[in-house]
């Protein structure tokens, strides 16, 4: 895919294994695209030098970007995009007692300079972050544009289809 | 700038002219980065049939990516990502009553399929959303990638003798 | 039914079939004032296309205003609204994580010129959608306006007689 | 304006004179659009009975529809629609403490049976109000649909040249 | 009980019968006070004219205070309070989508004049109603301060008694 | 005033000197309707022991209900009703960043049990205060009876005044 | 454990012994530290006098520091703090229709002079009370400095084995 | 002071310069007991080695507690608790759109595991954050006891003044 690299390898982090319900819907997507993958369970506050550490193989293996989901006081996507200059996709999760505003805003209220791009609470934002990526790199790989040219029709088709079925 | 294009190109809307005290920011940055952009005032709601045929010459060109900014009901960031495959980055004003909490809300929140990536509300957000694109295009250009680094570490610096100016 | 017209036309539009458990409420309440509508299911991101050719066939069948009901960063009124004069009514769905509030502020806080007018989020502002739009209609079809004040004295006999059932 | 009548009549009504800075807005463009009204500071609260007796005063008068601007606990819009079955536009203002947030959910959240047609908080929905208005009443004048065109157009205008002046 | 009257009125209206699950718990504590009590649902928008009916009948009665509950845009105890001098206490109601925190506000933020003594939302508030109303009462008929002082013995007694429950 | 007592007594209490511009809008108010009024800056934290000290004493003064207005973590309406069995009614205060939200559920949320009767956040609140506390006592004397309907004549009158002065 | 005293006492008050089924996470941590606590059900508002003299009875037994939980209008914490110089840990409880939020400002935003550090909402929350506690403790008691180190080096690995569940 | 150390040593860190005009209040109230402490500008995102460097410095120096102060997406606290176990107080700044309660979601609602005892947003938090530091401390060195019980006997003297200064 694409002449400069074999495949574009995406980092999925996630702060705690409960949030592999909601992101195993972007997982599904990148796999559909054909876009490589690394997934892994780290946490900011609990391993942080084992993220540390993470980051560190993904930068040289050529990760060209990272998904971080995590939820209430959600610092993943911030600590991971202090430690790279590779685009950073934020997933705020709806854990915790407040729906997930807590995650939201302590994702995409990042001071100036290091930005994290935050999509929508839980799955709806799961999925986007993948399809985002995917956007991302179809810049690169002309293949994923044609992917996802694709995929936008047959989810007009699909909600088009909506219409027929009500009473 | 890389071999595969002069010079990548990136769209810059606003949904009025009052949101330009913000997004200024956004574009000096750009310019700082050596990136080529085209900084325009359209509005989802009052001039849709302008913004599409805008957002039609922009593919044409080959934009690489657009910057969306607009407060209250937000809605730019989503007509545009409705309009094309390229990452859509959105900033939310805080114009109106409410602190650019609704224009968040109505840009971050969008529906499983078609994301915008959003940064944070104001000029935090303004800058970061060009940072944001310029870590998009250093995967392609490696020029970007090194500029980056370097603004990185000016930006550690800064921050370092802000300690020393403390009483 | 009034002698310009045989009939006014009504059209509802939802972002998502899932919709469809709130809006019911107004298309029952339409059916029961015996105005005519055109019910659809489209996404103002994911058909635009397709969503303005239909507010397009609207138009020219005389539509008398719109109903548009979605969830999250609710666009889709405010895309309607961008390409008709005629009064487009908000239903906010309280879909997603944040009850609703997301989908209110995204319609109710349009920019200046151009106007959603916003009912409750749910099933409380589907059912009030539907007797606004009677309301509109009411000033220009005689019979609606009957109507309207029987179903105001059958709903206050409703409530006056739920006293009685009071332990 | 029309052959039905010789113009139609809209009642604007605020809580308190400190809405007028806001509700002129409202009222200048009902005077643009050439739509006769009748303004009046009556609260709720503080004036129920002529309130009541200005209502029945403005359908005896073949009142087309209203405007309730009120802040806080913003009970007016609700009040006024509980006394006629002519479209009421709510505009929440922000006095008080909480940007109006408080008259927002106060105006909108209405009960199931009783509509109010909620608008922007502050100058925005002032603003929309009356368009909205005269959007309801083009149904019926057609001179105001030419003129609410022509509105439109103008302000698409005014939107495209504020490219112009950007640095 | 006391010598001025055989007993004191205190009045109970809900905007809605499912509002009865939540206010019963009001009333429990009238009957255990021995405090006399009207029970109604009434709407302030959809029986406006009964309201105003059975207030008046109330005040004729000598009424002492209200207790008015209502849900989202709570505007029964502002209505009340417009039309007597009498205590008016609210109870939020947390139906609907937002949790009550809408009826809260509509409540609470009642503009200067015109006073709506606020309780906290759902069954918490509904009980303190209650207990406030007897502790106006309480000034007036001394053996409802004999009984308040009971009440809180009994209470505190309760709650001591859980400290021996826990493993 | 009343055959009872020469005059009832009303304490007002503040967390902080700094809530005295807001809380002399009550204060004039009950000076205004010849309320004797005893007013005292006594924070529940701050000065816990002199607190239930000075409602010792007011307790045994025949107090016969207290006002008190706090920001922040509004504790003080919650300890004084611990401490008494008559009306304790709350004025949240808009200091600190959060506009007085934070006064408004510290206050209003109290527990089943000990009820704070709360007023709007600041001024307006304060004024409310101040004639809820007359409605509780004009059940009691006659003359405040009389006093509030000549207050509400000319609250109505002085909003019927405010048309006149519309442009 | 120390040479100073042969144990640390903590204790652990709650505000109803419903809040028992989250702070017995909090009671589980300090028995798994080894550090000794006193738990009871103890309410600012229902049992002000208890509550004091147990704060009273604490204090002479050497007590190093308290957690307090509670719902609502959280004003356990600040009743403790201020009658206490001893460090006070807040767990505010997500009962009620808010979620938390109001339990959340009543404990955090206390006045400058007498702090309650705020732990998260719920059982996050009350785990972290016990860990924080232990924090400050370990100032004193080395042993359970090593403890913590050891408490923190397992949850690492807990989080790492997360990774390898994933499909 | 004390017979273990010549003196404790409290590490303040901030976000920004610009949250030194918040902080100064701490570092004025450490000086006043007379504790040691060491100020830094660090910020968890822009200079993320050299704040952990910094760490590892300080609990060489001994360290007894941490202040970390930061607005927005406010990970400063998290990041220092992730690599110590000393007590770690966060102090939300209102810098940004949202005054702070960004910042406050952001500390406080740390996932179990790894607390940030979170005080107040802006000025009272930063001198509440000292006091709760001083209350930590004063358990090993007496002198701090005696200094904080006299330094509350001052705050409640101040208070109690300020009644006499009402008019």
């Amino acid at each position: 895919m694409g002449s400069q690299k074999t495949t574009p390898l995406v980092a999925v982090l996630m702060g705690s294994k409960s949030d592999w319900d909601i992101m195993k819907e972007a997982v599904s997507l990148l796999k559909e695209f054909g876009v490589d993958y690394d997934v892994r369970v780290l946490s900011a506050h609990r391993t942080p030098a084992e993220l540390l550490a993470h980051i560190e193989k993904l930068e040289n293996s050529g990760v060209s970007a990272y998904i971080a989901a995590a939820g209430m006081a959600a610092h993943l996507g911030g600590v991971v995009a202090a430690h790279t200059i590779k685009p950073v996709i934020g997933v705020p999760i709806d854990s915790g007692s407040l729906q997930g505003i807590d995650a939201l805003l302590s994702m995409v209220q990042m001071p100036p300079g290091i930005p994290v791009a935050t999509m929508g609470i839980g799955k709806p934002g799961a999925k986007n972050s993948a399809l985002f990526i995917v956007s991302i790199l179809a810049n690169q790989y002309p293949e994923l544009s044609t992917k996802l040219v694709h995929y936008r029709k047959a989810q007009a088709e699909k909600v088009l289809g909506e219409s027929l079925e009500l009473p």
